[in-house]
């Protein structure tokens, strides 16, 4: 863990006493994206899970379409550089890329109300359902689980989870890149994402709601508010969209016959 | 600030009890900026401020340094697009822009190890000072100013102070944003930077940093973490940087000078 943080002196004052502490902060790093030899992009992340970090976002991007898709992954740590290489380069995905947004979230956003994008996402129809016991459950249970954030209080968490339970869990200065981060390790290791639920620290903007549509989520969960596009897209995409789950209360913006409640 | 929020209904869950609200979420728009008729980028944002939003990003990325550069400044507030035209378009500047960064934070990042970024922040030598009572103040009153974050908990917020007054805050769906309407502002009014400190409800990243470096801010200070990048930049380029301010509790990780603590 001491990879994703640095330790600093720091002053530390509590009302008028000062005195002088170590402290941890979370690391960020530039990790470039080299794919078929050519620099795509330099995303600033917390340096763990990089491989699922760059296979994630060039899947999510429209890069690649399947594992087969991929020839070779080439991490230098040191350097901050990641070499891929992929069978195809569609020329489609690399113009969509340049004409991307720079966008309030992330800064990796597709323009929502770009064609392309939005043929993207297939309308979710998944018969998933959750109890609101177990959404309350996953969130406590998700909040303890970053040991990172607790050192460092500085990154955002992501997490998917079945069947009441925590599958995998990732943690980076970017709300985008930890979800990037999971769905690039459930590419790699074929694991599905339309049958899971997907839990944030972070809030939902437009840009994470499409991301998790791509994959096909059927359920979005987080600690924070949506932005009133996030609700809508969730509505139109089939999306169950649920907010503010803080200890024993949530709020369903979009699609709540996902969620059973038990009277009971 | 009706335009900035949308009504919902929402199906709000306590314990197992189930209630159908009303509930505000933050408005989350695009702005295309058209620099010279040229499309330049979109901005996801939250729809006030739009034209100091604007200007804030243009003279933050190196389009413009000065007001006289301006010609003209055209909102056009149904379509989403702001259309700019400047004195010389600096082809160094769009050249940097087109190499940015797509970053962890919020996507305006610039590259923090790019030389002309570098070069662009120079050593921050004020004598500004700040007393401890004044900086857990001004959070204090700042964290009530919000207003839209009252309705929806959905933005975050940036103000420039200056002699334990908040003279100007913002909010945005981003964090980048809230502070690219505070420079914008400040840039169309002549108002000065170097000579104020900039609070933050964000995470202080490198390129947060880097931006406050580029306008000669001091100090900036946030209820947030920094990143170890943030925290190294903050030293390297004389910025004060203050976190964790919550209560009466604060860190100062860096140039702890411009902090008075009053023992009496």
């Amino acid at each position: 863990m001491d990879e994703q943080a640095e330790k600093f002196r720091v002053v530390r004052l509590r009302s008028r006493t000062k005195e002088h502490v170590e402290d941890f902060a979370v690391k960020e790093t530039p990790l470039t994206i080299f794919l078929n030899g050519e620099e795509l992009v330099t995303l600033l992340c917390t340096p763990n899970d990089l491989s699922h970090l760059a296979i994630g976002f060039l899947a999510t991007e429209g890069f690649i379409k399947k594992r087969e898709d991929i020839k070779n992954i080439e991490l230098d740590r040191e350097k901050g550089i990641i070499r891929i290489d992929i069978k195809d380069l569609s020329g489609m995905a690399k113009e969509n890329f340049t004409k991307r947004m720079i966008t309030s979230g992330c800064g990796k956003g597709t323009i929502f109300y770009n064609l392309g994008d939005t043929l993207g996402c297939s309308i979710i129809q998944s018969r998933m359902e959750v109890s609101h016991e177990e959404i309350f459950n996953l969130m406590k249970e998700f909040q303890k689980s970053s040991l990172l954030f607790r050192k460092t209080g500085g990154v955002h968490s992501c997490a998917l989870c079945k069947d009441c339970k925590i599958l995998k869990s990732k943690d980076d200065i970017g709300r985008h890149n930890a979800l990037d981060k999971i769905l690039g390790q459930c590419f790699l290791e074929g694991i599905s994402t339309y049958d899971k639920l997907i839990l944030t620290t972070g809030r939902i903007s437009s840009e994470i709601l499409i991301k998790g549509a791509k994959w096909g989520i059927p359920i979005i969960v987080s600690r924070g508010a949506p932005t009133n596009l996030a609700i809508r897209l969730a509505e139109k995409l089939g999306v169950t969209l649920i907010g503010f789950v803080r200890g024993q209360r949530m709020n369903i913006y979009a699609h709540p016959e996902r969620v059973m409640v038990n009277n009971g």
